[in-house]
């Protein structure tokens, strides 16, 4: 673990030392309210494995959280009622993320004006480019 | 397969009928490029099986994509130079999904202005409004 990984809240909170409204626990996972919701049942799904981002999460923690998403989905607009939902996990602050440990929130979406808000600029992927980016990508594989 | 999965470009892209640029296959997921990208590498993940929702798909289907995220991740952020991205999972109309077969975006943000733009209306959450709907969420469980 590094240093300031154990100095986030989320490690705080995974280690007992501050309370939280919690949803749901398994051996690699924990998931429970945010403190700031964007709406009503705004949630977040935390690993236990310490890692900033998801790119530095191992296969099976990121397994782990996948397998019980959309359990917790469901029980989120079961209680809530709602009936869309946005899924987001953001790396690095430049990307919105705020705490520095991996989490997925699930945010509920009531109205156009609750939950989250998202500004979709969409370009147009030129076919000669996207296959050569592809391939680079599919090389870094 | 409802009749209307059947129809969505995902199903037509799993099927062959249409090309796309391939990242990633493996026996339950298929990674390729967005063709309407918000920055460069923007790229798709998606289950083989049929679903609209994250919540209608299956422990197992979710449990494969989660486990293969990372390594797209950093898959995309190696060959884009990208080092901040947002994962986002749209769930519903009114939650900008416009493709009703799951998908997961990976999305890189070089700079403050491409990739997601996110408007965060973040609330507060009462302690005792906060326990409440965290045992209505876990009883749904």
């Amino acid at each position: 673990m590094r240093p300031a990984m154990a100095d986030t809240i989320f490690a705080r909170i995974l280690a007992g030392d501050i309370p939280c409204h919690k949803v749901y626990e398994d051996e690699h996972v924990l998931a429970f309210l945010d403190i700031g919701p964007l709406s009503e049942g705004h949630t977040l799904v935390i690993p236990k494995e310490p890692a900033e981002t998801l790119g530095e999460l191992s296969d099976a923690a990121s397994a782990a959280i996948g397998a019980v998403l959309p359990r917790i989905c469901r029980a989120v607009c079961a209680a809530t009622g709602c009936r869309a939902y946005n899924v987001l996990q953001n790396n690095g602050s430049l990307a919105h993320q705020l705490v520095m440990h991996v989490h997925f929130h699930i945010i509920p979406k009531a109205s156009e004006t609750d939950g989250l808000g998202i500004r979709w600029g969409a370009g147009k992927l030129d076919a000669d480019c996207g296959r050569a980016l592809a391939a680079r990508i599919a090389a870094a594989l």
